[in-house]
Parts: C-alpha cells; structure tokens; sequence
C-alpha cells in the first residue's frame, strides 16, 4: 500500500522542517512530570496570567458587558459594573454589526482600528492610517500571514536576529523559505552591529538567496535589550539600501525596565528620517494585548500596520485574511482598550493606574532580581533584561557537562535544561532553540513567576546549578569558552 | 530598482491566486454602498448575529463570568446571574490555568476537548479520544491547518464538492495544491453520485495529479442538502480503496431542516462499516460554534477530530499549532458549553429550550419561505435548503444578458447580482465564486435576514428579477439552458 495523505512519510516536507522548541522537548517533559504530580514553574512561555497575574479590571468589566449585552438593561447593573465600563461597553457594542458574536470585517472592525491609528499618532506624533491597520488573532498570527505574502520559496531569505524568537523561524520553514541569520552580539549587550548584517546579507547572496526582508524585536525576545533611535536609524537606512521590508516585532513596547533607552518605534524613526526614505522602506510594525502590563495572551488580540505598501498588495493581504472571516471580536475590543485606556477624570482612572503601575514596577524589580541571581551563580553570565519579559543567561557548559550531553544523544543546553527542570521544576528553553554561536549556551527563562517566590526560585537555581557544575566541573581549571 | 519585498509584482505568487468571492468584488461594493449611506441586506455570508438573531443567554452569562471572575466574589452577583451559570463559570476557570488571560495548550483546554469527547461518544455512540481532539479558532482555521498539512505542491489534488464554500479553493490555492472538482447533481437534489467522483480522480490522475484527500461539506455549502447514511458508506469505501484522506466539515450538523435525512456524522457511519474500513480510513472533522443555532462567529470557535491518523502525524500537527500558541481561550468556553448544554432539572434549562428551538424553527419556516420565493420567480428554479444556513437558486439569464455581461466586462452572474445589489440592497455572492457547471449561474443568499423581514425581501427581490428578465429577455420565447 503507498502511504496515505496523513501518513507522516508523505506530509508536506515544511510542516516536518518546523522547529518551535518554546513548546517542545522541556515543554513536553514538563507537562508529563505536571501529570505525575510534580509542581512545574511555568517560565518557557510568556504567560503572564498561567503564574498568577490578576487582569487589569476595566478591561475585563467591559468586554464582560459587551459579552453580556442583556444586562446594560439591567437594573442591578451598576450594582457591580461602574457607570464608564457601562458607557465603554455600549460604545464598543454600537461599533460592531451584531455585537461579540458576529464576524466583523476581516481586517477588523473599523471603528477599533480608527482608536488604535490616534494612539499611533499620540505615540509617534506622525498621522496614522487606519485603513492600513488590520487586526490579528495575537501578534504571531500577523507575522505569518506577512512572511507568506513575502515568501515565494527557499530562494527568498529572511534576515532574523539570533538568539531568536522562534516564531520566525518556525515560520520561515513552514512557507518553505531560508532564515538569514544575524548575530546580536552578547558582549554589546546584545547590540545590533550592522557589520554582522552586511556579512550576513553578503553571505546569504553568495548561496544564491536572495534576502527581501528583516526581522527586528525592540524589546528584544529572548534577549531583552533595546534598541536607540541610531541603531534603529542604522537599520533603516541599511533597509532603504538593500531594498528590505523591515518587520519590526514591538509587542513588548510597554515592557522597559530601564530609563536610558525608552522605547522608540521603528516608524517614528522613519517618519523622522525624511524623504526619500520615510516614503520608501517598506515597514510592516506588530503589536498585541498578550504583554505590557495586560498580558491577556489567552485572548488572542494584536494588530500589524502597514506603512509604504502598495494599495495592490495590501488588498491582497485583506484577501488572504478574509479566508478565515475575521479576527476574534473579543479581543478586538481589548485592543481598543489597550490603546484607549481610561483617562484622568474617569471613574476606573485610579483604579486602572494602580493595577498597571503595580505590575509593571514589579516586573521591573522582578528583572533585577533574575539578572542578579543569574549572575550569583558559578559558570554563569547574564546581561541585564532592559526590555520585554525574558532572562537570557550564557551557561558555561564544562567540557565532561557537554560530552554527558553528546552520550545521551542530547544538545548541551537541552541535557543541562532536562536536569534543571527534573531537579527544581523549573521549565525553560534552552538557548538553541533560539540560536546562539557554535559551542555557546544559554537558556531563556521568563521574569514572570510572583516576586514573592523569586528568591526561592533563584535559590533553587543555585543549588541546582553548583550541584551540575560540581559534578562536570574539571577540578583542574574553570572551563573557558 | 528591483521590485521590493512587499511589492505586488514580487509576491508570493500563490497568494495572488487565492480568490475568494464570499468577501470579494459585490461585498466590497455593499461596503461601499453601505458608506455612501444605502441600506444593505447582507446575506453573502452566513453570520446570524449581524441580521439581528440574540446570542443565546446562558453560555453569555458563563463567558461573561469567565471574563470578570472578581465578580464571582461579588454579593450581588447572584442579582444578575443565575446560579448555573455561576457555578459553570467556576468550573471553566477551574480547568484553564490563570483564567481566559493565559495561553492554553495549542490544542485547547484539556477539559474541553474532553467535553467535545464526550459529546461526540453521545452523539454517535462510539468513543472519542480528546487527545484527538484539537481546538481552533474557528472551523476554517483548522481545515487550513490540515490542508497545509496535507499538500506538498501542485502536483497533490483534494477533491472538492462544486459548487463549493470557497475556503477550500482559496486555501488549496495558498497551499500551492491544485483543487480537483467533483460536481452535485443540482437536478438530484445535489446529491452526490459515485461515478462523478470517480471520473474526477481518474481525469486528475491523467494529468499527473496524485488525490489526496477529499472535501465533504454535510449539510452543504452553499448547496444545502443532507448527506444520507447510504451516501456516506460510499464516500467512505471509496476514500478506502482510493487512499484518500476525507475531511469532513460538519458545521453546520444543527442547521437541518427536514425529517427524511437528519445528520449523521461522517465519524459514525465509519466506525459502523467495521474492519478493516473502520481502521484504515483517514478522517479528520470538523465543528464550529460559529453556526448552528449558536451562531457565535465572532467569538471563533472550533474543533477538528482525527480518526485514524497516525501518532506521529498528530504530534506534528500539534508542533505546527504551537507556532501561534493557542487558539483563543474564551471561544473554547463557548465550545465546551456548546457540546456540554444545560441539563433537564437545570435552573437555565427551559429558558436555553425555549431560544435555540425558537431560532431552530424559525431559521425552518425561513427555509420554506426562500425556497418558495425563489421558485416563484421567472426562470429561477431552487432546490429546498435541507440543512445549512443557505439558498441557492439557478438564475437562468437570458442570452442577451450574458452578452451585456461580457460587454460590461463581468461574468454574467456577477452582473446579476451587481445590480440586484444596486436596485435592492440585497448583497448576495454569485454561484461562480462557489463553481458551477458551465454556461449555468446561480446565487448564493443566506436564509439568515429576520423572519418578519422575509416577505418584503422576497418581493423585492421578484421585483427586480422581473425588471431584469423583461430588460434582457428576448421576446420570442424564454431561454432554456
């Protein structure tokens, strides 16, 4: 008998190219050792709510009444909803054709895009077109469809930074295309130096490939740095002159947890650079409601917009996302509270800052505390999180850890993950499954378990940690790499 | 300077090909319309919720819950939600981990799936496994999840029932498959007839084309009618001995609306033809809480089951749904509630009785209602909507209105319902965006406007049928095609 379609020797060969290690083997054995009983930390994905985090309760009220339309008529409602929630509700409600349940237009419903273009415009001080934002089921949803409008085959390379989130290269495999990789260089901070882009470029079309795009992720995931407004300058112009469509992954624009770098969109900087460049690189930003200090992941809402697209090909892209109707209509509305907050004088002003306020600071206590524990602990090197929600920290593997690792038939930092996580629960990823330079090692753990269980989580760290390199340390010498 | 990345002429040319013509060239004219302040029926797609039909009240209230659980500490909380839905509220959150703001697995909620499980046993009197059960944000992200699984290139065809729900075509174009028709008899009822199917595979195949799977949408879109018992032991033998993979998309199994030929699963009816038929064939199918007399679009809800597929290729399915994370959280809730209802004895049973029958019964006599209309009308002949959410009556267009048509550069369908559109309002898709026979045309319309506003729909759309046929008929006799 000839295999059958599903049979797995007769798949779609980029299906089975598609690596995505935030939920592979660490993830898998973690779930298995949760179903034995044993307590896992959850800190392989950012998922703010699975550790503890309490939703923002404006937001949350007034999707809950636009879920619930029957009880703006009731009379007890404003017994246990505040009067604005009830007045954000039905402006949500009366901007939709049929309320949550009906599928809006497939680039999202007009008058949420309209709210998410004026936050746009407060945010960079340049006029944004709502007709040129489409709204997504998160933000990775938008990634792919763009990397499938982009890509055409293997031939077609996407420059993408390494260590990297895996989403791209995930995808990138899966519409069958070739990642370009650029180093971000650990010493620097994990700076951008466009000397590695160009080598990077020129390396790619020596192979034959010919790069149409860039990826970069401000703040960075895994990384966490941010980049300055020259950096970012650098990389346009660098666009502008190969010809690149630039994507600039920003869903962790309201996570800065230093003051020297706020964060910049890559379209202000633009915008700012002037003709011919602000009307000619092609600019593709994405955002969501799944982090900042909402974190609502499991509502699935994001946004892309789109800047010096043609019109054609921003039909098409409205072509392609009509297949699958719309976006969900829930977290259409997060969106437009997200970039619509309330405002000083509203009822939940107070309420509303406080919530984020609190939760932010303590994400910014809660990176400190993870960089310096990292940095406490022997064989270890951790640059500081200046942004988004991750620690990266270079493990310095002993040669007798590495060749354990190579016996068990596993990567090093998977071997050094494994044990980890059998050891203390705590579920990470290792730093392959972004990239990193040959013979390096990190893992990724998220900033998001409770302050509160911080230290004891790091002293679990610490105590695992001195035990591996105990046992696979070299008494002669520190291992050097 | 080369074309750049995002430029239409340097796309991915698979994306240019997708047509998709329930969001095509007449809906963006009713947008239009509809801005230039004109009242537009839209009936080109099937979304209840947007003509008016209520939300079904109890699984609101629980999502509602879900959305806001600080209320279920409220005292007064019990003044506008019943007692189920609050303890329902309580067990959904119980099974998530952190609430509608987390992540979930990237097959949904374990809970869930094994509510979908149990429903399905019910249902079809087999047992179901929820590890086979992976939930979606809507049904047609799941039927592009597998297609993509599924096609390797051009040379993999699917067999695709014309006329069809343009999903298929569109997402078997982005795939880069080719789509292998079979056509329903429209004079039998569009019915199926085994040796359509067979002389498709064998035409396929003499062009170079390996069939791998084939596509049946029971109740149809837009073609309405009910697959029998008889009917489906014949696709499945012929899915056996062929090697196809079938999938079957079974949303709309609530939406029927006659006694003879009530839904049966695909699922079912296979495990009853016993071995080796009932292990060999590869099924895959899927539900929605989209239709129905739910009709929840907008919330984007849905699942698949596979029967029979191999571990490995599940694993690997599995690995591509995690590249987005999660299907979104709050439309699985909708899920679990649509396959777990409220019960007899409950304190929301007879008020969830009471609104999906009187949307069920409605949605019959609307049905009739359409049907009856359409076969009243001069040179329209409609077969009965016996499930779904569609009619789909033949226009048979004079020739001098095929001819105005190629003159004003239209298919002569498009032409029709272009100014049906214009004279009416009535906003409905024309049969060739679904594939007809040659030299025959159709609409599509959903049966979804309010039933009070039937009437007048449908005389308003006889009015302009008789204008249109006396403009364009020749007076020497009536066509016949």
């Amino acid at each position: 008998m000839p295999p059958k379609g599903l049979d797995y020797e007769s798949l779609n060969e980029n299906v089975k190219k598609v690596q995505y290690a935030v939920r592979g083997e660490l993830y898998l054995r973690a779930s298995e050792l949760q179903k034995e009983g044993k307590k896992i930390i959850f800190t392989n994905v950012g998922n703010p709510h699975a550790l503890g985090q309490k939703p923002l309760s404006f937001p949350r009220q007034v999707v809950a009444l636009c879920q619930a339309p029957f009880l703006l008529d009731d009379p007890n409602v404003g017994l246990i909803f505040p009067a604005d929630a009830i007045s954000r509700a039905k402006h949500y409600l009366s901007i939709t054709t049929g309320g949550l349940g009906a599928y809006s237009d497939s680039r999202g419903i007009p008058g949420v895009r309209k709210e998410v273009a004026e936050f746009i415009e407060r945010r960079d001080g340049y006029p944004s077109d709502p007709e040129l934002i489409y709204l997504t089921d998160g933000a990775s949803k938008g990634v792919m469809q763009i990397l499938n409008t982009i890509i055409r085959g293997e031939g077609d390379g996407v420059l993408v930074p390494v260590p990297q989130y895996p989403l791209y290269s995930a995808a990138i495999s899966l519409f069958g295309g070739s990642l370009v990789p650029y180093y971000l260089e650990e010493t620097a901070n994990w700076g951008l130096d466009l000397n590695n882009l160009r080598q990077s470029v020129a390396q790619a079309r020596s192979k034959g490939i010919t790069v149409r795009a860039m990826v970069i992720i401000n703040p960075g995931n895994p990384t966490g740095q941010c980049l300055s407004e020259a950096n970012l300058r650098e990389i346009l112009n660098f666009c502008f002159h190969e010809g690149l469509v630039l994507l600039g992954d920003e869903v962790y624009q309201q996570n800065i947890y230093q003051d020297e770098r706020p964060f910049i969109s890559a379209r202000k900087v633009l915008m700012g650079m002037g003709l011919p460049i602000s009307k000619e690189v092609q600019l593709v930003s994405f955002h969501t409601v799944s982090k900042g200090y909402w974190g609502e992941c499991g509502q699935r809402g994001g946004y892309f917009e789109m800047t010096n697209i043609p019109p054609q090909t921003v039909d098409e892209i409205y072509k392609v996302a009509s297949i699958a109707l719309s976006p969900n209509v829930p977290a259409q509305i997060f969106m437009g509270l997200m970039v619509n907050p309330p405002k000083p004088g509203d009822i939940s002003y107070e309420q509303f800052v406080r919530e984020s306020k609190g939760i932010l600071e303590s994400l910014r206590r809660r990176a400190r505390i993870m960089t310096d524990g990292f940095n406490n602990c022997r064989n270890i090197v951790c640059n500081f999180t200046e942004g988004a929600m991750y620690s990266f920290p270079q493990i310095r593997l002993p040669p007798r850890a590495i060749e354990a690792a190579k016996r068990a038939g596993k990567v090093a930092d998977v071997f050094y993950c494994l044990k980890l996580l059998e050891a203390t629960g705590i579920s990470t990823v290792p730093g392959s499954g972004f990239g990193q330079k040959e013979g390096v090692f990190h893992l990724r753990t998220t900033i998001l378990p409770a302050e509160e269980d911080m230290p004891a989580i790091m002293d679990s760290f610490k105590k695992f940690n001195d035990e591996f390199m105990e046992q696979y340390e070299d008494h002669r010498g520190y291992s050097r790499m």
